[in-house]
């Protein structure tokens, strides 16, 4: 069979656009099972849905499992990968190795049992099963087939102290604790304890976000949640020092509400993923503050044209997903902190 | 007079939405002359118009001037401020300073000369000339009557040693040089002369993003421009060491031109405004290496996805158009660098 070189990102999985295109961006990837010399492939056993993507596919069929079930279908074959065409997000999944190619450089060898910590936007896949094992009412989609790992990926092996499901979990939000973690980190590196504050500090990057912060040596932890029932999933907990409940989309009553609970601060965290929390981050941090945008639905133009017409001189980061040993670090996070862990294990019971 | 307390990014001035809204996305304005403490107060001399709101009007009304004036005096007269409400865009205004509040802290004195570096679709406004001297058919409107400035906000004085068309064009992208010198400089105060690639870097913040990046302690400079009559307005500047035509929107063809001209970079700075801009920068950035976006065509999951999907340890930053003192520094940059006043001063003749 003759082939065209491997690229470490995907290129040559790339089928539509013809020219030269990320997998990511593409709309049509090639999934062939076959491998190159530097890929992996999995034999899949979970799906885990991007949670903006769920939801949108969720309302769009008004909660009918069946047309949500039908759509990703649709979607996989369509694309050759899991893209929802309206959020642009995916997910991960976990699976098992089923092959390595002769120079991959990932690790991992036959048998193991991994979780991909690529979105599945760029993740070429095939579904086997007609998912028939998932009502297409839950982000965790049950699912046979294979997925391709290329040559410049990662992929996590699930611990065998942790179940998978909680395992999942974690990874799929690793990304936001370990930058919490760096940046908290160089303000220590100063001899500073900087206040973060966390939006959406009950959920599950937030929760972890928290964690992070107070590991890598912040100050004051402030968690903002949008009702009481979250404000009483961090009670005790330890995690923040206050929890404020306020509209993390409102200006004022944010910034407010933050200053209140001992802001402004100087590291905003950003983990609601509801669009107009720009402008209320900038208003509640600090001037020479950093705020981190984890939130997909981030608007890129809110955030500049938003910190200029409020002369806010704030550092604003685009949450990156990957940061060298994120998996590993949330993990430990989660094995030594029974209160995140506690948070985590609440949402797998329900 | 009784009123409710200033806040210093203009809550107080905002009438409609009733509820907490900030002035930009605000319906009308409350642009009563009258001044609370922290407020200023500009006469006006010139408006101009943000280029896509004047095309907009003129496109609407098919070039016809009296009709575009009637639509900006409507425009300001409903809403107190001059947001097109199609673009949303707005524009900067020259004038002077007529009252300073006593509790302002812009540091401007009655007299000065001024332009304001926050949009005219925040900027509480009223024309009282009625627009007599501007025929409609040009983005830059004589006028009379006032504006007002917020706690806080930003204005510049005009400087008496460049013409007010010069300055003001230097002011319109003056954050890009100013962040690219802070971000340049946390290298260089590390030891480090980092490699910095511009994309777009014949245009005004590009061009002005390299001159920055030279004053600030970069190493290798790399320009990189779309057709080669951008590469001649930089041959023999010295503005870079490198002009390189690629790409920018081309994951291969971007990074393997960055490579062959000594990257991937330790510093990418995107300036070109079209889409589609941020997986070639992930990829022609090292590892361990920093991307700003100045571009408003950049698309927050794109980054944010494209990085993780590359496995990219980049830190990417949203290019904030306010950073202290960043009108002044880039007015010394043009004073300073004979290459970069040439290029803007080409542009003025045109």
């Amino acid at each position: 069979m003759s082939r065209t070189p491997s690229s470490p990102v995907g290129l040559h999985r790339v089928l539509e656009p013809a020219e030269a295109s990320l997998p990511q961006a593409a709309q049509r990837l090639d999934a062939t099972p076959e491998l190159w010399p530097d890929e992996v492939r999995i034999s899949i056993e979970t799906l885990n849905l991007d949670a903006a993507s769920f939801r949108q596919l969720s309302e769009k069929h008004a909660g009918d499992g069946a047309a949500v079930r039908a759509e990703v279908l649709d979607i996989v074959a369509t694309r050759g990968k899991m893209q929802n065409p309206v959020t642009g997000s995916g997910g991960m999944l976990i699976g098992t190795v089923e092959e390595v190619g002769p120079e991959s450089s990932l690790g991992l060898a036959v048998g193991d049992h991994v979780a991909t910590l690529v979105s599945l936007s760029l993740t070429p896949l095939v579904i086997t099963d007609d998912l028939a094992k998932w009502d297409g009412r839950s982000e965790r989609v049950p699912a046979q087939g294979h997925a391709i790992l290329f040559g410049r990926s990662i992929a996590a092996q699930l611990p065998d102290d942790l179940s998978p499901d909680l395992a999942l979990m974690v990874m799929d939000v690793c990304g936001a604790p370990a930058l919490v973690a760096r940046v908290v980190g160089e303000y220590a590196a100063r001899g500073i304890s900087p206040t973060v504050c966390v939006l959406g500090g009950a959920g599950k990057s937030g929760s972890l976000s928290l964690a992070a912060a107070a590991d890598a040596g912040a100050g004051r932890r402030i968690a903002v949640v949008p009702f009481g029932r979250e404000a009483d999933l961090l009670a005790g907990t330890g995690l923040a020092d206050e929890v404020v409940i306020a509209d993390a989309r409102s200006p004022l009553g944010l910034s407010e509400a933050v200053a209140a609970a001992g802001g402004p601060a100087d590291i905003t965290v950003v983990c609601v993923d509801v669009p107009g929390c720009e402008q209320p981050a900038i208003l509640s941090t600090a001037q020479g503050g950093t705020i981190i945008f984890f939130s997909m639905a981030t608007n890129f133009a809110a955030a500049a044209l938003g910190a200029e017409g409020a002369a806010a001189d704030v550092r604003m980061l685009v949450g990156n997903g990957y940061v060298p040993g994120h998996a590993a670090y949330a993990l430990d996070l989660i094995r030594g902190n029974a209160a995140v862990r506690g948070l985590f294990e609440g949402r797998l019971e329900h």
